[in-house]
Order: C-alpha cells, then sequence, then structure tokens
C-alpha cells in the first residue's frame, strides 16, 4: 500500500497559471510564435542599477541576515514608503521572502485552520494554494464585469460573514482584473472590518501602476486601521524584479507583527543577495515609474482599443496594475485557450492566455473572461491582439450570446 | 477588544538562538569582546567563484523561474549529488528557498494537522517552528550524552508510535551534537518506517562535514526507501553560504514530489540570484570539501582537547557537523549563558553559547549542556576556550554533581 501523503497535499492545485503550458510548448515545438499573455512576469528589463548593487557588494561570508532583513534594507524600505506616502517606520516593516511569503505568514498569523478568509472574486488564483497550506477557507463576494469589476456592495460582504471570518483580502490595484479600490471602497471594507473584528490584508503588489493620473490609496493610510491593516507587498512587479524573491509585510498592529517575526524566525532570514538588490530598487527616482507608468498605460490604452474593436468582446478600462480581464464570445475560454495553442495560428503565430475560471472560485463563473496581461512591447501587443481577433473570427465554439451564469450575471448587473 | 491572533501565530517560538541576543548586544556596548559560538553561521569565506557567477551574469530581466529551480541549476545539482555518490535525477530535485522551505513543504506534504513527527532529541530547535506552523506534533525520543547522542534504541520508537505518527525526522549529520548516524541505524529506522508507513525525513545539510576519514550515509542511499524517504538540503552550511536561500527537497516518491511541487508553485520560484550562486558552488571541486573538513576538523579537536581538559566538563568526540554539545558543571546553562553576557569577563572577552534547552523537548533536560558551534579560526576558538574555563571556575552556580535530571540520564546509561 503506498504511503499516503496530506489531505492538504492532495487539495493543493497545480499552478492555474501553468495548465495551458504543455500546449504552448508543444506549439513552439510545432514551430508557432506564441505571445505570452498568460503570466504578469513584467517584460520591462529591470534596472541595471540593481545588479550593479550586487555586483558592487563586497561580501567576504554570505551571512544569514537578521529575521525581518537586513537594517540598511528595512531603513531604505521605509523611506520608500515615506515617498510613496505612506509613514511606517523600519519596525513597522518585516522582509519577506516575495509577496508569497508575506500572504502565507499573514494567513499563519490572523487566522486558525478552519477559519474564513472573505474575497472578492475574481482573485489571485494563488490564494487558493495559500488558503490551503494554511487550513483556511476562502469565502468570496462576487464582482461583476459591469462595473469593472468594482468592490461588490458592503451588504455582500455583511452576508456571508460568520463567526469563523477572521480577515478580508483583497489585491489593490487587482490581479487579474486592474481594478483600482477607491478610497471610499476601502473605508467601506475597514468600517466592515471594525464592526466585526475582521484583519483587512491588502495586497499592494501593483501600487505604483495607475493609470489616468489615479493614485492607489493604500490600506496604511486609512484613518482608524492601525490594528486592522496588513500589508502585504513586493518589490517583483515594480520593479521586474520578480525573481529576486524579495516582499515585505507592513503592519502598525505591534501583536501581529511580532508573531509574523516568529514565523519569519522560523526560516531564519530572507534571500541576501535579493535584499542588496532591493536595496537599489526602492533607491530609483520616481522618474523611473513615471516611465513605466507611461509604458503599461500605453499598453492598457492599446490593448482595450483593440478588444473593444472586436465584435462580441467586453472590456471596461482597467485603472491600474497590467492586466484586462475582457468577456469574450466564446462557449469556454479554457477550451477556446487550450484551441489557441493547439488547433489556431494566424501567420504562424497564437498566443497564450489565462481562463478566468482560475481567478473565480464559484464553479461556472468566467467562463467566457479570459486575464491578459499586457507584459509586451507593443508592437508585439498589437500583433497579439491581431492574432486573438483572428482567432476570435476562427473559433468553432463562438457564441454571440453570453452562455448562462454570464446571461444570469449580467441581468443582475 | 484587541484583534485576536491565531493560535499557532501565540504557539510561535521566538527562535531559541537569540534570546540571549540583547544580552550580547549589551555587553559588546560595554566594550567586551563576544565569541559567537552560539550560531551555525560559518565564518569561512563564501568562495569567490559564486560571487563571480553573479557578477557575470547577464539578465536583462530578473524572471520568475520554473516553480522547481531552473533546469541549469537542477542538472548541475544531480551532478553534485553524482558526486557525492547519490543517484538521483532532476525530475527527483525540487529547488527550495534554502533547507527551511524543504522542511516546511516536507512536513506540509507527508503529515496532516494533528498528525505526530517522531524526532529524536536532542533535534534542531527551529523544528518546533515548522511543526507548529504545520499543525504537527514533535514526538520526541532522547538520546543521551553517553553515547554519544547516538540512536536511541529502535524499541524507543516503536513504543512511542502510535496511529498518528507519520513520519520520523532526523539530522544527519546531527545538528546540534555533531552526531553522524552509522547506516545501521539508518537501516533500523528505515525497517521501522517500512513497518509502520512513515516517511523517513532526513536533513542532510553537514553532509560533507564528517571526520577522521568517517563518510555520512545519505538515507537516500538506503536500499528500499525510496517510497519512504525524503532528503531536506541546503548549500548554506556547505559553502557558506546561508545568505542565499537555496536549498533543495530530493525524493525518489512521485506522489510526494509533485505534491510538494505544488506547494513550490504557490510561491512560483525559489530565489534567481542564489540559484546563480548556487550554480557555481555545486560546481566546485572536492578539494573545496577537503579543505574546509581539514579546518572544521582541527577546530573540532581543538575544542574537544580543550572541554576535555576543563575539570567537571564532558564531551565526547563528535564526528561531523560543526557543533559539539558538551556536559558543563553549571546549575543550569541558561543563566549560566545569560551570566557570561552580563556579568563576566576574561580579559574584556566574554562568550555566548546556546543552552542546551532550546534543543530538547522534554522538559528539564539538557540543563547542563549546551551547544557550541565552532565557526571561529583556531586562534579565536582557543582563546574562546580560555575565556569558558575561567567562566566556569568563577561562576557563583558552579555545580560538582550532575543536576537531577542529569544525573537520572547517566544513572540510566
Amino acid at each position: 500500500m503506498p504511503l499516503p501523503i496530506s489531505e492538504r497535499g492532495r487539495q493543493m492545485p497545480a499552478s492555474p497559471f501553468r495548465k495551458l503550458a504543455p500546449f504552448a510548448e508543444q506549439a513552439k515545438r510545432q514551430g508557432k510564435k506564441v505571445y505570452h499573455l498568460n503570466i504578469g512576469q513584467p517584460d520591462i528589463a529591470t534596472p541595471p542599477s540593481l545588479f550593479e548593487a550586487v555586483r558592487q557588494a563586497d561580501i567576504p561570508v554570505l551571512a544569514y541576515s537578521h529575521g525581518a532583513g537586513t537594517d540598511s534594507y528595512r531603513q531604505k524600505l521605509a523611506a520608500y514608503y515615506h515617498r510613496a506616502g505612506i509613514e511606517v517606520s523600519t519596525e513597522e516593516i518585516l522582509v519577506t521572502t516575495a509577496g508569497s511569503e508575506a500572504i502565507l505568514f499573514a494567513l499563519l498569523t490572523c487566522l486558525n485552520p478552519g477559519d474564513e478568509l472573505l474575497v472578492p472574486e475574481p482573485f489571485y488564483g494563488t490564494y487558493t494554494a495559500f488558503a490551503i497550506a494554511a487550513g483556511v477557507s476562502i469565502v468570496t463576494v462576487t464582482a461583476t464585469i459591469d462595473t469593472g469589476f468594482a468592490l461588490p456592495p458592503l451588504a455582500d460582504f455583511e452576508a456571508v460573514i460568520t463567526p469563523r471570518t477572521r480577515a478580508i483580502l483583497l489585491c489593490n490595484p487587482s490581479n487579474p482584473t486592474g481594478h483600482v479600490y477607491t478610497r471610499a471602497e476601502l473605508e467601506g471594507l475597514l468600517g466592515i472590518c471594525q464592526r466585526h473584528g475582521l484583519y483587512l490584508l491588502s495586497d499592494e503588489a501593483y501600487r505604483e501602476y495607475c493609470y489616468d493620473g489615479a493614485k492607489a490609496t493604500s490600506a496604511l493610510n486609512l484613518p482608524g486601521g492601525d490594528e486592522y491593516v496588513v500589508v502585504l507587498d513586493t518589490i517583483s512587479k515594480r520593479y521586474s524584479a520578480c525573481g529576486a524573491r524579495v516582499g515585505s509585510l507592513v503592519t502598525r498592529n505591534k501583536t501581529v507583527w511580532q508573531a509574523a517575526f516568529h514565523f519569519a524566525q522560523m526560516r531564519i532570514s530572507p534571500p541576501g543577495l535579493g535584499m542588496l538588490l532591493g536595496e537599489a530598487a526602492v533607491e530609483l527616482p520616481e522618474s523611473y515609474f513615471d516611465e513605466n507608468r507611461a509604458e503599461y498605460q500605453a499598453r492598457r490604452d492599446l490593448t482595450v482599443r483593440r478588444l473593444r474593436a472586436m465584435l462580441g468582446v467586453r472590456c471596461l478600462v482597467p485603472g491600474g496594475a497590467f492586466y484586462v480581464m475582457p468577456h469574450l464570445p466564446v462557449d469556454d475560454a479554457e477550451r477556446f485557450g487550450e484551441w489557441l495553442l493547439r488547433e489556431f495560428s494566424y501567420d504562424n503565430q497564437t498566443l497564450m492566455l489565462s481562463p478566468a475560471a482560475g481567478f473565480y472560485q464559484t464553479p461556472g463563473l468566467g467562463r467566457q473572461q479570459v486575464r491578459l496581461a499586457y507584459v509586451l512591447n507593443l508592437k508585439d501587443l498589437d500583433a497579439a491582439m491581431t492574432v486573438l481577433e483572428q482567432a476570435l473570427l476562427a473559433y468553432p465554439g463562438r457564441v454571440e450570446e453570453p452562455v448562462a451564469a454570464e446571461a444570469a450575471e449580467l441581468a443582475g448587473a
């Protein structure tokens, strides 16, 4: 009899972003060019000063750092937050192994096994994996495409709160929808947290990438939120440094910080070379963000414009991050995504996208939606949009009317 | 009413290695030189070729890697294992964020919450934190100083196995005792695993550091172990690269590998710069280990010789790692450790050690033992031993007889 693995090991999902990967590899072996719109891996070059900082470092022994990160990185990070309009002290910052570890530590610290975490859906699919690892249940409140995936009504949150609810988790600006939560939305959520004694966990990985002059509101800047708010952060998207694995957990709640720090001591220290690189990153001038923001905004504008010109596609204008989540005239986005890679090509090109089902917990939702990450230069993005346009015309499963779940959703909006 | 943190957050201990840290800082502020024998942070220089590999790398975008690590690092790692006499394929290797993450993924994958993990004590104190994070209970089987902390009798393991027991975890060569488990000991443990359907989790961070010509037996080389054995590994100690945060989980059990890989996909990828450094590390010639082994052996010999010359100190000769765990003629090693930093100095020097209580789960055990890490050059180590010798003579809590728990242990031996 084979040894059983754990229940959580059985439940732990394969990455929703990797399901189509074998088909993409096959398409490339067949000589097709595959545009990758499926993963939030920025294509913009990592700033050379980051590598230069690592090259210049004179390190006799690459030793463990303090569990909360090196003093020097934490100080520079506090200065970065100050420039971002967020006043936190070094003692309120815990350096983590990317945003991933910040999410895990927050769940382990704030929730008991069996507790419930409220998350507006669609949400970053990997939250599901963290919830399984921490033994907690995600309870969703559904946002709709018709409002640009704005925060669902507060009453919808109130309606699903139970004695086991311990926290609300959101990503702002949102992966996967691109929605930038308004201050009013966030204050509403904090009000719920205050009334029901819930933590507000705010994943702010895309803070700087808001368009049309908008600014994201950090949950750390909500009056009265000090006890409730835990911010989960990372340099990954901000500086095109996903491989560095450097993030942070920031909270003014000292009890939460201390417990999260004990989880951090368990793994001794965050990545040392990554923190060196991070020191150079957080010292980049504002012009770095201005340039990238302009580039991403141009891409967003192109993507939305091209999508809206496609018959049967619906797409509101997302305010931030680098994703759009359009409705497509297809029977099933997973089938469409597989068909794109296995059967379709236009001018020997095809594309890989993320079917939205991976971002919904409620079965059946998002069947006609996909997440597109605009992490290609404008020329390639334009070419990819042409491929998508042609594919939608050629796809045998094209449907002119919304399928049942979407129709109900649209009707209710 | 303040928001409660989770039960596991409350249980999560502060690092046992950091308890005395504030007193060490105070001693330094008073101008004392403090010899650090308390933490397994190698002082030997990180090989320059490791940094050179990072300096030479031309990386336009520091991107996510595959969740199991880069192909190129996994291939080189498989070659390293081959040279170490361990035949594993790249598909059996999962690159982790240091040994810490390998331990966490193994526990999450192999055990359910509430399950029991058998660990010979004394053990690496941080295992306790991982067990709390994973919601599992550590059940100990006690090894004694009189046998040099050899594996306790197999009957002692059999005696504590319950229907909830799912795995045995050991560190070989051992942190904190320096014991190198014999092939017969390991085969005995595997036999128990086979009879009772338990995983054998083997932390082999110190593989190369065995002395007097001895070689550590990898659990991966036990016949019949393929289904049972999961090796937890790291480059931290092997190459003085603790800050890189690069390790591995290695198993021939495909189901375990796959589930652990899903946990790995949750955090997307291991540290990218660390893996670059790791590639250079695992290609170092055998002479690198020969030199370091000779250095560590000389230090071990000095440490043991000096300890044995101190009245009332007992110390067997440990076969590996870079720790010794002597019995000291003190009333309480925690009190002694604090006294050393707060009240004692010899020639304006003192030392920091790890009281052994942090390595025992059974209350009261190890009260007269300390772990000393010989991570100082021979001259400093000799000076530190002189400080220790003088301290033991001056300590007001000196006792000539073993205290109760140790006496019972000695009587039983």
